[in-house]
């Protein structure tokens, strides 16, 4: 594939320069289609990025499509606040009865704005207000968001600095294998809480996701997520789960969770929860925790129907049944084996990779090949994005409604690219 | 008009006690259009407030509809996170050419998010790393937001206990008149900020409403903003103007301070930039404040490219030329004749009003009428909000595309109601 | 009088640069006797500093000396911690007896650690505990100490700078007069409290002192104190009184504070209460506010029981009637006619003169002068010190056992070091 | 021995209720000489505390005494801020002489203010100035003084809770053994340090303890420090070690971290600097490190002269030779067979002992035996207090000039009260 030098003028002349992926992706997209994305010069590329985990049914998905275009046809609301309205009873009911339910998850919805950062900011706030206290733990390589409070308990430092700003009011505790198993889990944590000399101001709350993607792909074993949970039980602190990149099935099952058998108590949704890329998050938490007054956080764009159409469409389509679950997973089964065959075919490149459900890394020993194979990727015609510290780890999320072929075809180029490297 | 008591079953039950505006208005919308909003009981009601002000040019506005719609069936790009894409690009040339260009305004335009509060966040952000100071200075009865950033510079004590953190790097200083013209402007601000001993922090920058919309409809003079500015120039600090209620032709001018003739550095804009309710945001700052790294600040949904085609459609169609400002201030002429004689007729009650363009206020000397106000309204089919420390003030935010006759429709309205409280 | 350059080397080369007022005094001083010390060369200097305001009742009072001596000699405790001994037993009983009783005060006695920095952070500490609030209300120009609590609540930039992290918690409020009387009393104070909006963060406490000596002998006029205390009750806030430098009689009654015919709910003693010199202080409290846990604040030289002898020694000798006030009402009169002279006799030098009892100060209106004034008048044997955020007031603060022909053989000194300047 | 019970009336009347050893040691305390002191009944007791390490040469040490008296009647100065003095000067070239330059310390002295915390305070504001970075590590069980920048480097959560503000810019590591063994040292907090995800906010120092005597009397081995020192030369990271307890000959050599080979960047000396029990502090730091302006941090009692007096004579009597080191390690093995008698003795209580020097702990397995311990001991006429987080070790800090005679004494009524409790 040649690729023409897009026209990117006025991107580089009047966008700020913190624009980030339009420079890694040098072209200018037009239209999307499943796991596809067409750029203006009808370059076709395949997405193993899918809206960083927005698109989890693909783009422009054809059954959301039909339901968002029939809303919006016939002028439904669009900008709702908190107003009570057809489309968020209909998103409300379907979320009861589809997930909770059948989950026997015994959650209060809120809807805290648009974002995952709102969401992230409204279950810390939450979380502060029920216990009184300040303090929240969250762990190494944590990725929760931009706005200060998420970015406090935020572990790349690159982004704390941006805050301006001493973030204060968290402290970073290992996440799982983070020391590589030369520590029992949780022993250096449980030692702070229990010891009144400890100087750990007590927390309020843990806040972790099950599968850090941002921070390079680690996955939490599930008995490590239990033992979080049991901890936080024992003493008294709030388990909020970061489900913003991982939910909606991104691990196989809806939330990411569930394979450890755990019910945290206060859950964040965001990216996938529309299913068609549109801005939608959810705060859940347990009925017990809704110590909230009217008012008391609320945001202009809380209410955007267009998602909550799209959102319905997709539980009812894909979630009514097992279906998805078992299909994620029999792709993540491809995926792996896949990466098996590339780690072992370039034995010396020290590659390794993990991941759970479609959410993998294939971490180099040399961080800057993980940048150098996403590049290559690019001019195949897949597109792909690094993750961790030090971008050393390729990560690959691929939408879950993406064909075998497809996969297939996309973990070709990836070995393609990495050939490409030695 | 007959309310029946709407089916609230599941907002009840499954939604967080935070909602807040279905309370005052207990029906279930279905579908809006222009000024109006249908119940499913097919009530119509009548919209004065808009979103908040996100719904200037009016509820599925059909220009912007078509756009919407054209762009979505031929699969344009939804999501694209800070890629290039069409539609950004089309948004961006639009910007400049229709808004930059005309008022030879010298900003960067950045995306921080889809919201509101991450723009003001991202301007926090900036302004901080480009002037090493943590402090910010804010106004009594100031709103920037909800997450904990903007929460910081925001007065509303209620809101801000939610934090559960005590918010620190701000300081309140009198926003216009706020002391009743008993005392020279800034001169408390200037007198601390010239004293090495006064103990205030030396802010990064000063961040303001024009008019301050939740704190009240307090409306700043031009001259009281021009000497804002000059007090900024000359201490070194960035003036911050938060147009996110204020900006795209609420009180006239498509930015609410081209009135007052100042350029601010940095200004944030969002609700109705988008046009359609969708989310969207924008940070711009001067060119030379753009020391922002690659990625610095992010976040998943500032590529939301639907509303970068609708805000691009209400540009050409509104912003073109000059009718749009020359209608809403005639629009505007209108509610203030009718407050006038609204307040002259009920002149016992103590109430005044004050606006500009088409945001107006009507504050009443018994705080508790405000609100009676606004349910009576409702019962009339008229959405009406209240606002201020005490939610002392009925707020009018109409579209602006609101015809005569349903402004005038929606002012009988309000003086029934007003009449049926005393 | 000819200065040798004294030998000043190991202060040179072994002393930290942060060493200050060996700069100015270029001597290295020996002994010290009632209101004047000798340096090594035998030079004596008549002293208008006395310590900062520690040594009120002069250098080595021979009364207290004696006292002292036989303390030592007998091997009374030396550093007591916190344990009772007689000689803390006999401070208290006097304290109660000659200070607390007559004039119907109602204080616990808290010995928070020898500095007057201690007692701000004890009484800080003790009302955010009884409010269980964290913000903290001061005055410009403030000055309570180097600690990083006491630190907070100070106005000088560069002292603050020293911190080395943003402070937090405290707020800045016009002292009396900041304004020039362009402003009413506490307009902004109150309204900040009254309005649920003014961004405000309720204040636990607000810290005062009734001259501020540091900050240039501001001189709170007693209607100002009184409204301040009918302020802080009337909005539920504690008022802490910092008497460090202004009580044990600076400005007449042994607290600074009863002219005004406040009762403080917290005051801070510390400098002149041990009168000889000696580190140690007071934390004052009404009864009902003694909230602590035992040992809840600690520290190891609580107990310098020598300073609670020569305390104790001091109050006897000094306040068992009312001669003292007399006497340095009398002193501050002879000063106030001398600088009356002064400013008349050099008119055209726009200096201006404010004070209290035997706390004053001399302004000009060239900041530089009054460092010029200082650095004359050690040459002319006589210790001055300037204050104010620009150093721009000579302060003028004898022993209150000055003899009437040492203050004003002192102040013929400072009329020639103000001639010399000229 | 009979304890009539004290009149302690006014202490309990007027006293806060802060007041805490007194409530241990019911007698009113007299006089006192070397190791024992005197109360008013005249029961003499022997003194295993020591003024929690500020009488490291006894009580009213004759030596030091008549230097003092001599120096009181001469009329030397006695309050001299930071004016140079000859009793400074003496103080300076002894200190030079006998302690920094045999050991080849590169150190400039500061005199922050009389009390530890005033030179913790010190040595944090100069660390974030240096490096400028807020954030400092400090250990688990650290205790360095009640002020707040000194507090948040503190471990125990009963004097944090007394700070009424969240205490922020900490963050607690694990000192040696804290995890009893079974991780690596340093292995957590290296990670942090290397990993730019990790969400540790860069420090700007360490500090720490080598032996934490609040904490519990746990000793840091050689090789830990070393370990330690080494880690901070590596990260950029400022090394202070808080000798405050642990210095001044306690541990055997004059400063506790001389075993260990390292030489810290900032070290702050009080308690027995003054050897008299006077209020003294110093903060110690690397030439290259003195970037103070002059007066940026400042105090009342930095020049209390007296002390300086008793400094002096102290170094010349004890430290112009090894003969303190070697006292001090002997009678430290005096104790620790004594110790070993007694666990083994008293096997059955899961009793252990640890220390260095003349500081040792005596833990219990049930922490309420120590308490009980102490409370026979005081029976006996011993002075013994606890530590650590449960008060659960009985802390051995007799003065280092106690005879072999009276330390056995001493340990002989530990004996009985330990077996009194069983």
């Amino acid at each position: 594939m040649t690729i023409t030098p897009p026209a990117l003028s006025v991107f580089e002349s009047l966008e700020s320069e913190v624009r980030s992926y339009c420079r890694g992706w040098p072209a200018v997209f037009d239209r999307a289609q499943g796991a596809r994305l067409t750029d203006e010069d009808g370059h076709s590329y395949l997405d193993f990025f899918a809206g960083a985990g927005s698109l989890n049914y693909g783009h422009n998905n054809p059954v959301l499509k039909r339901a968002l275009l029939d809303y919006i046809e016939r002028d439904g609301i669009t900008h709702g606040l908190d107003m009570a309205t057809t489309a968020k009873r209909a998103f409300l009911e379907t979320f009861q009865n589809v997930i909770l339910r059948p989950r026997d998850l015994p959650y209060k919805v809120m809807f805290p704005g648009p974002t995952g950062t709102n969401a992230v900011e409204s279950a810390l706030k939450l979380a502060r207000k029920v216990k009184g206290r300040e303090s929240i733990v969250s762990f190494t390589n944590a990725f929760h968001g931009m706005s200060l409070g998420s970015l406090a308990v935020t572990g790349n430092a690159f982004k704390r600095a941006g805050a301006g700003i001493p973030l204060v009011h968290g402290t970073p505790m290992p996440f799982d294998n983070y020391l590589d198993g030369r520590v029992p889990d949780f022993l250096w944590f449980e030692r702070l809480l229990e010891d009144q000399g400890s100087g750990l101001n007590k927390p309020a709350a843990v806040i972790v996701e099950t599968v850090q993607g941002e921070g390079g792909i680690n996955v939490a074993r599930p008995e490590w997520l239990r033992a979080l949970a049991d901890l936080c039980r024992r003493r008294d602190m709030l388990l909020i789960v970061d489900d913003i990149q991982m939910g909606c099935g991104r691990t196989g099952a809806f939330f990411s969770f569930e394979e450890a058998g755990i019910v945290p108590d206060i859950v964040t949704v965001s990216k996938s929860i529309s299913g068609y890329g549109l801005p939608m998050s959810l705060c859940l938490f347990k009925g017990e925790l809704d110590v909230w007054e009217p008012g008391e956080h609320n945001g202009t764009f809380r209410g955007n129907n267009p998602a909550f159409v799209t959102a319905t469409a997709a539980l009812d389509a894909y979630w009514a049944d097992g279906q998805m679950e078992k299909h994620t997973l029999a792709r993540g089964e491809q995926v792996e084996q896949a990466l098996l065959a590339l780690c072992t075919e370039h034995g010396r490149l020290g590659a390794s990779y993990r991941g759970r459900g479609l959410v993998w890394g294939l971490e180099f020993a040399d961080p800057a090949r993980a940048s150098e194979v996403c590049a290559r990727a690019f001019e195949l015609g897949l597109l792909l994005e690094t993750s961790g510290p030090k971008s050393e780890v390729v990560k690959l999320l691929p939408p879950l409604t993406i064909t075998p072929d497809e996969l297939d075809e996309g973990l070709r180029s990836l070995a393609r690219a990495v050939a490409a490297t030695v």
